[in-house]
């Protein structure tokens, strides 16, 4: 497909194969030649693999020019990444208790060795809260930032108040979806959270934040009594880490259960999902979302971060893509009509979009003196093929005025 | 208050003066201590102003290390930023009919000459839309985009369904809040979220697009029996801009009033708000939303790319702030407690409550047999007094079960 002999290779090392490193072993040479394409020709592959049992990190990292660091942990992540840092190479990693615990030494290293490091996958997977607090918002002064930065929690917590179940059995059926481990411990305890929270606030605050400075408490006294009582006041009930600036000189970094008024931004936030809310007084606040764990969707967090490594910044490539603008797409509508209110109406219409193959999906029929309203939402359709119906339709003698047409969008995951 | 000497001046020529350029030029004084601490010693400063009627683009040009173009339209605002573009210079502007008009002739232009051509400004304000879909998503293959980038017609929207009034009667309302500027008609015919879904539309599929190619249609025919109807039907109605994958080889963009489900991303967005939702088979969907426009906001969005321009990419800022990480904060609990059915039971409670200043919000009270559910929620309090209250609560005679606490977030900014 693209020009392989006028690309030159971007060699990256790869350290851990587990559910994040499998994935985006898998990712990599898939989007290489859309990579190779707006790098303007830097074709990324992956030049070596470290497993527990398979691979040499110093082969490895001879051989690349940037390590991703998929391994998790603490040691031996904290020297592998270190050493890469001190040899010059960018390194991106999705190690948040390593951040959490070692972030101040390895940033420090990197500005040192003027590399690039990386972590977006180590907070809320490919949300990119890391970037927005890095970038976006350098330029503002922060008040407070609250997140849902654990999805496995977040489920457990949709279900319980959707179900009425306890716990344990919300959190068996977790498991048994793969959105909690075999071990969930640092999930429902909240100590996965604290250390999110923790890289967090050191960004938002431009202060050392290590996790043991983060109160943290989990989710495993919550009982379902409490999600049906707190409806009656209008509450949800979410694991909500906090980081707040406290008076001119303090910092709150927390980690707790708490009720959210329905209003709440975070409010609407259900299932495996992760959003964090930034609060500042220039811009209000700015709320991201999205599936926060998950081994493709954090996979894609950190090839991002590879790109980013990979291209200078604030370049937009060639637009080397030319799709062709079409204009005739599958659209579903809302449909109201005036018509007289007579019997047989609802056949007549009923006929015409049946002719031209428009599915309806639902109707809310209202008598009105002597008209009535017809109100329907059809399933997708060609836009053409729903117009031509309009038309006919609009020349039913039934009609009392033109029908009125507007678009619907169906829930793609939801 | 910082090591001015030591610092190295960054300046910044600024084109325009009218909402955000003002609101920019009096932030960026306002942040450049900080941007100083965070750039390890760069402090940005205006080198110019140009207005209609004082300044000379040439002389700023000169005495610039970057430029941001606030003047809008199209011309002179494409020929400064070529001139700045040529001349080696970074700009930034948020300019959305000049990218939506001549985007590839400025990316060309930015590539060419090594310069950084940012424009989160340009669309949704400070929901940093442009940068996660250049950056973020550079490793994820996308199919759509939604988005709610107007705010004017976001605010009409929302206030026509919530009052039940008319389309011009809301809109005199937006306008007399400053949602609205006097002359609202490219906001409402849908014009300005058409050249909005251009830019991410281009970047989003790498394809190049004109604002002419965006189908685009308005809200001034929508009626409150639109939307009263249509809430029968569980939906409602948002100016969304669409741009989509179709097949194998088509794009459509679009920008239409449409219904959404409650369940919709998209759904929950009301007033003034932007809110851009991304899909892609790899990682499900990405929302971010904000507030959209308003000079601060925008400016804070030119500020965050003037920032990234300043400094090397991905690198972590030491930490120069260090707050003291402090754990009695304020917070609003939810209180349950489990006590015996008789009288005088509130008021003991109560009366605990009010010793140790703990302001109660609402209450419910629930008969289960011989014994009572007191469920309530209190005001934000200093948590060391709320436990201590909580404390002598659980040694009433009258409890039945210890008394369980779980924080409450207040809102903030509904």
């Amino acid at each position: 497909m693209s020009d392989d002999e006028a690309d030159k290779p971007f060699r990256v090392g790869l350290l851990g194969h587990g559910t994040v490193g499998a994935a985006f072993a898998d990712l990599l040479p898939r989007q290489a030649d859309r990579i190779a394409r707006i790098t303007g020709g830097l074709r990324p592959e992956l030049s070596g693999v470290l497993t527990r049992s398979r691979g040499s990190f110093d082969q490895i990292l001879e051989s690349s020019d940037l390590i991703v660091e998929l391994i998790g942990g603490l040691e031996p992540a904290r020297e592998y990444l270190l050493a890469a840092i001190r040899a010059g190479k960018h390194v991106v990693t999705a190690n948040k208790q390593l951040l959490s615990h070692h972030g101040e030494e390895l940033w420090d290293a990197a500005r040192d060795n003027n590399v690039q490091l990386r972590f977006e996958g180590a907070v809320a997977g490919v949300v990119p809260v890391i970037r927005v607090l890095q970038e976006s918002l350098a330029g503002a002064t922060i008040d407070r930032v609250h997140g849902i930065v654990n999805g496995t929690t977040n489920f457990i917590l949709t279900e319980m108040a959707r179900t009425g179940e306890t716990f344990p059995d919300a959190l068996a059926e977790a498991q048994r979806l793969g959105y909690a481990e075999a071990d969930p411990t640092e999930d429902v305890n909240g100590k996965d959270a604290a250390a999110k929270m923790a890289i967090l606030a050191r960004l938002a605050f431009e202060t050392p934040v290590h996790i043991d400075q983060v109160r943290y408490e989990g989710i495993e006294h919550i009982r379902p009594d409490d999600l049906e009582y707190a409806r009656d006041l209008g509450l949800g009930l979410k694991l909500i880490g906090t980081a707040e600036r406290v008076g001119d000189d303090g910092l709150s970094v927390t980690v707790y259960p708490a009720f959210l008024y329905p209003g709440h931004p975070l409010a609407s936030v259900n299932g495996p999902f992760n959003a964090v809310t930034v609060e500042s007084e220039a811009i209000t606040e700015i709320t991201m979302s999205g599936p926060g764990a998950g081994g493709p969707q954090t996979a894609s967090a950190v090839l991002g971060d590879v790109i980013s490594a990979m291209i200078p910044p604030a370049s937009t490539p060639p637009a080397t893509e030319s799709l062709r603008i079409v204009s005739d797409v599958m659209s579903s509508f809302y449909l109201y009509l005036e018509v007289a209110d007579e019997p047989g109406v609802l056949a007549r219409v009923a006929h015409v979009l049946a002719e031209q193959n428009v599915s309806v999906k639902s109707v809310v029929q209202k008598g009105l003196e002597d008209q009535a309203r017809l109100v329907m939402v059809v399933h997708p359709v060609l836009e053409s093929r729903f117009y031509a119906a309009l038309e006919e339709i609009g020349a039913l003698s039934v009609m009392r005025a033109a029908p009125r047409a507007i678009r619907v969008i169906e829930e793609e995951f939801v």
